[in-house]
C-alpha cells in the first residue's frame, strides 16, 4: 500500500451527530478553542504605549464621552464623574480602578457544555459573520436577507467546528416583521446551534453575552447603554466595540484614531465595572481607514493591521481581553476578499486578538454575508488553528529527524521510510477547499476556481446538517414563549 | 472642493521615464527597500534553536554532504573535511568559523545605481517569479513559455517598484533553443530592466548574483556547484536555497526538514567561505510539506508559515541574510492563490526573511508564470511596504489627535478638520487594483472580479511600457557579444 493509497483521516468530532465517515460533506478539524503561542507584534515602545494611554486619560478627563442615557448618569455620578449635560468626564485613576476589576480570562457556556468558550489570555475564538442586510451566493446573487438564508448560515455556523460563537444575526431576515423578528429569530438561533450565542435583546439562554457599539465620536447611544446596563447587572458578559474609521468618525491618524476608540470603549467598561465589579468584559476594536477617494471604509488595509496590533498592545496594558474581526471590503469572493480577510486574520493573530467577529462570511465591509465566503473563510481558520499546534515546531529528538535523515540515502526518498509512515497521516494541515493538485488534473476535473469549490461545500454542507439535540421539553416550552410573545405584539416599532 | 472630488496623488517615481500623470497605467507607490521594523516571531525558545542547530551539525559530522564535483573536494579536502567519495563531512567549529565570515548586510549594485539592493538586516527586497516552464494569463489561457511572455514579464518586473530584482527568467522561453536562450534572454533582461539581475551563468555584467538549489536530500549537483564556485571566486553573490519539501525530499517532521535544509544550506555557504572569505551569501529556506494524499507539493501552507520563522530564527543565530519566497499551489489567480501567497508573506514578514523570491507571479507551486498573478501580488507587495512605514504608528502629539478630537463635537464628522485637511493625501494606503466601492457602485460598474481587474491592468502596463534608458554604445556591445556568441554555436546541448 503507497501512501497515496490512503486517505489521510481526522477525527470529526461533530458533538451531537453519529459518526458518519462515508457520508460527510468535507472533513473538518475537531473543535478546539485555538491558544496564539507567539508573542505579538508590539508596534508601540514603552514610550509609546504610555503616550497612547495618556492621549486617551486626556479625552476622559478633559473632553469627556456624550452618555446618552439619565440612568448611565446616575451611575456614574455616584462614581464621582463630572456631568455637564450628557457629557461625562472622568479621572484616570479611577478608570484604572475600574479597569482592574475585569477579569483577564473567562468562559461562557451555552447550551451545550462541549462547547464552552474560554476568552482571554492566550485564547482565540471565531465568531460567524454577525448583522449584514444583505446576502449573496453565487447561484441566486444579491439579495436582501431572508428567513431562508438567515437559517442557512446558522446551519453552517453550526457545522463547522472551526466556528466558536454564534454572533448576531449572521443576515438580517428583512422578511420577517421586525416586531416580531427577534422572537424567531432566537427560536432559530436556539435550535439550529448549541454553541453560544450573542444576544441582540434578553433571552432566557443559560448563559449569553452582548457587545455594543459607540457612536463615534465619543457616544454611547441610549439603547446599547440600556440593554448593556441590564446585561452587566444580570453578571452576563459585553463587548464593547467602538466604531472608529480614521478620517471620518475619528481622527485620520490611525494612533488618534486608537486613542479615540481606546477612550470610548474605556469609559464603557469603567461604567459596567462601578455597576457590577468584575463583570466579565471585552474591549472591541474595529479601526480602520477609509477610502479618501470615496469615503468608503476600507478594511485588511496596512492601516488596519497596525491599528489592531496598536488596541492589541494596549488591551494587554489594561489586562483587557480583545475583539477584532475578520473584515474586508471587497464586493465578491474573490481574490481582494482573501487577502483583505487575510491580513485581517494575520493582524488578529499578531495583535493578540481572543475573539474575531464577521470570522467567516463577511463582504462589503459587513453590509453582505456570503454562502462562499463563508466556507472560504472556514479554510483560513482552520489554517489558523493548525498554525497554532506546537507539534509543528517540536524539538524533540524524533521531530528533529537526524535518525531519518542518516537512513535515506543521498538519492532517496522519505516516503518510504518508517518515520514518515508512523506520521504521515496527521503530520500536515489537510485542507477541505484547496486544491492542490498540478495544472494538469485540476484542469482536466474541470479548472473550477475557489469560489465555485465553495459553492458545491455549502450545498453538500446543507444536504448533510442535522440540527444539534435538544431536550424536546426545553424546546416546546421555547416555542411556547415565542409564541405568546408573539400574540403580544413583540416590541414596538414605528412602522 | 471635498475631499471626493480630489483624488490622491503619490509619486510614481519611476526612474528613467518622465512623470506623465495623465497617461500612467497606474499609480504606484516609489521605489523603496522597505525595512522590516517589526521582532520576528520566534517559534523555538533557546533550547529549541540549541537543538536545532546540535541537529545540523550531526548531520555534518556524522552523516555528511555528497559534493558531486571534484574541485569543491579539492578545497574542502584542503579545508581539513573528511571526504569519502563523494561524501564529505565537517567538523562544526570549521562550519561556525566559515559561516562567521558571512557579512550580514550587503549592497548589489545594478546598472541603474538608483536601484541598488540592500540585503540583510532588517531589509526585505522582493524578486519577480522565476523559472516557470508554462506560462498563463486570462486570454490566452495556459501554455509553454515563449519570448513574446519572457518579455512581457520582464516589462512587469521593470515596471513596479515594488520588484526590486528581476530574479531567474520570469518564465522558459522554449521557443527559443536552448543552446543560445541564454543569449537572448541575457540581452533581454539587460536592455528591458535596469534592476539587478539574478544570473543562472556568466555575464559581463557590472554586478549579478546567483542562486543555488541542493539536490535534496544531502546533496550538491555539479553544475550548481561549479557556477556557484566561479561566482565565489569573482566575489559575485551567492544565495544557497535547499528544496526540502517535508515526506518526500526531506522527513515528515517539520522540524526535520528544516535541520536538512540548514545542513545542506550551511554545508555549501561554508565551501564558498573558505574559497572567497567574506562572500556575500544568502541562506535559502524553500522548506515546505507535501500533499499526503496526492505527493503534490503544498505551498503557503501553516507547515510551510512555521518552517519559515524557525529557519529565520536559525539564520539569525549565525548571523546570515536570508531568502524565502511568495508561494502557492494554487492554479488559477483566485482566493486560494491569494490566500496562500498572503500566508506565504507573512511567513516572510514575521520570519524576518531578507529577499522574497518568486514575489509576484507565481502559480501552480512555481510551474505557471501568471500575468494577472503578478499584477495582484504586486497589490500585496505594495500593502506590505506601507505596513512597514513607522508613520503609521507614530506617537508624536499631532499623530495623538487630542485636539482635534476635542475640536469634533460628538455629532460631527473629521473630514472637515484642518487635521484631517493637511493630511488626508497621503494619510492612508491607496491601492491600484482593490475595489473599495460599495456594492451598488461595484455591480454598476460591471462586477468586475479581481483577476478580470488585473487582466486590465497589466494590458495598460504593456501599452505604457517604456525601456530604461541605456547608453547605445553599450546596447551595441552586448548585441555583438550576443551575436557572437550565437555565430560560434552558444553553449552545448545533447539535443
Amino acid at each position: 500500500m503507497t501512501i497515496q493509497d490512503r486517505r489521510t483521516r481526522r477525527s470529526g468530532g461533530r458533538s451531537g451527530n453519529a459518526r458518519r465517515d462515508s457520508a460527510r460533506a468535507i472533513e473538518q478539524m475537531s473543535w478546539r478553542i485555538p491558544l496564539n503561542p507567539d508573542r505579538p507584534i508590539d508596534p508601540l515602545d514603552a514610550d509609546g504605549v504610555a503616550a497612547v494611554h495618556d492621549a486617551a486619560m486626556r479625552v476622559l478627563e478633559e473632553i469627556g464621552i456624550e452618555f446618552l442615557n439619565d440612568e448611565a448618569h446616575a451611575y456614574l455620578r455616584e462614581a464621582g464623574c463630572t456631568i455637564e449635560g450628557q457629557n461625562v468626564r472622568m479621572d484616570r485613576d479611577w478608570v484604572r480602578e475600574m479597569i482592574a476589576k475585569v477579569p483577564s480570562e473567562f468562559t461562557i457556556t451555552p447550551r451545550n457544555p462541549d462547547r464552552a468558550v474560554r476568552l482571554g489570555g492566550k485564547h482565540m475564538a471565531f465568531v460567524n459573520v454577525s448583522s449584514p442586510p444583505n446576502v449573496m451566493d453565487m447561484d441566486r446573487g444579491w439579495r436582501p436577507g431572508d428567513m431562508e438564508s438567515f437559517r442557512d448560515l446558522l446551519k453552517f455556523t453550526q457545522y463547522f467546528n472551526c466556528i466558536h460563537v454564534a454572533g448576531g444575526y449572521p443576515v438580517e431576515p428583512v422578511d420577517v416583521h421586525a416586531s416580531i423578528r427577534h422572537l424567531d429569530c432566537l427560536y432559530e438561533k436556539l435550535t439550529l446551534t448549541d454553541k453560544v450565542v450573542h444576544a441582540y435583546s434578553l433571552g432566557h439562554e443559560r448563559e449569553v453575552y452582548t457587545n455594543i457599539n459607540s457612536s463615534s465620536p465619543r457616544t454611547h447611544d441610549w439603547p446599547m447603554l440600556d440593554g448593556a446596563m441590564r446585561f452587566a447587572r444580570r453578571g452576563q458578559p459585553v463587548v464593547v466595540t467602538p466604531f472608529t474609521l480614521a478620517g471620518a468618525m475619528a481622527p485620520v491618524t490611525m494612533t488618534g484614531a486608537v486613542v479615540q476608540s481606546l477612550a470610548e470603549g474605556l469609559a464603557a467598561i469603567a461604567l459596567f465595572q462601578h455597576i457590577r465589579p468584575g463583570l466579565p468584559c471585552v474591549l472591541g476594536t474595529f479601526t480602520s481607514n477609509v477610502d479618501m477617494k470615496s469615503g468608503a471604509p476600507a478594511f485588511g488595509t496596512p492601516e488596519y493591521v497596525r491599528a489592531t496590533q496598536m488596541t492589541g498592545q494596549m488591551a494587554r496594558f489594561y489586562g483587557l481581553p480583545l475583539r477584532a474581526s475578520n473584515a474586508c471590503a471587497a464586493n465578491a469572493p474573490d481574490g481582494q476578499a482573501m487577502w483583505e480577510s487575510s491580513n485581517s486574520l494575520w493582524a488578529a493573530a499578531t495583535g493578540g486578538v481572543n475573539l474575531v467577529y464577521h470570522a467567516a462570511g463577511w463582504l462589503e465591509g459587513g453590509l453582505i454575508a456570503s454562502y462562499e465566503k463563508f466556507v472560504m473563510d472556514c479554510e483560513l481558520l482552520q489554517q489558523m488553528q493548525r498554525y497554532f499546534e506546537s507539534e509543528i515546531t517540536a524539538t524533540t529528538d524524533a521531530a528533529l529527524a537526524v535518525d531519518a535523515i542518516r537512513e535515506v540515502g543521498p538519492n532517496g526518498h522519505f516516503f518510504g521510510t518508517q518515520h514518515t509512515q508512523d506520521r504521515y497521516q496527521t503530520a500536515f494541515y489537510s485542507p477541505f477547499l484547496s486544491d492542490w493538485r498540478n495544472y494538469e488534473a485540476w484542469s482536466e476535473a474541470g479548472s473550477v476556481w475557489t469560489a465555485e469549490r465553495a459553492n458545491k461545500t455549502w450545498k453538500a454542507i446543507l444536504a448533510e446538517y442535522t440540527p444539534p439535540p435538544i431536550d424536546e421539553g426545553i424546546r416546546e416550552e421555547l416555542a411556547a414563549f415565542v409564541a405568546r410573545r408573539k400574540s403580544e405584539g413583540g416590541a414596538p416599532t414605528d412602522f
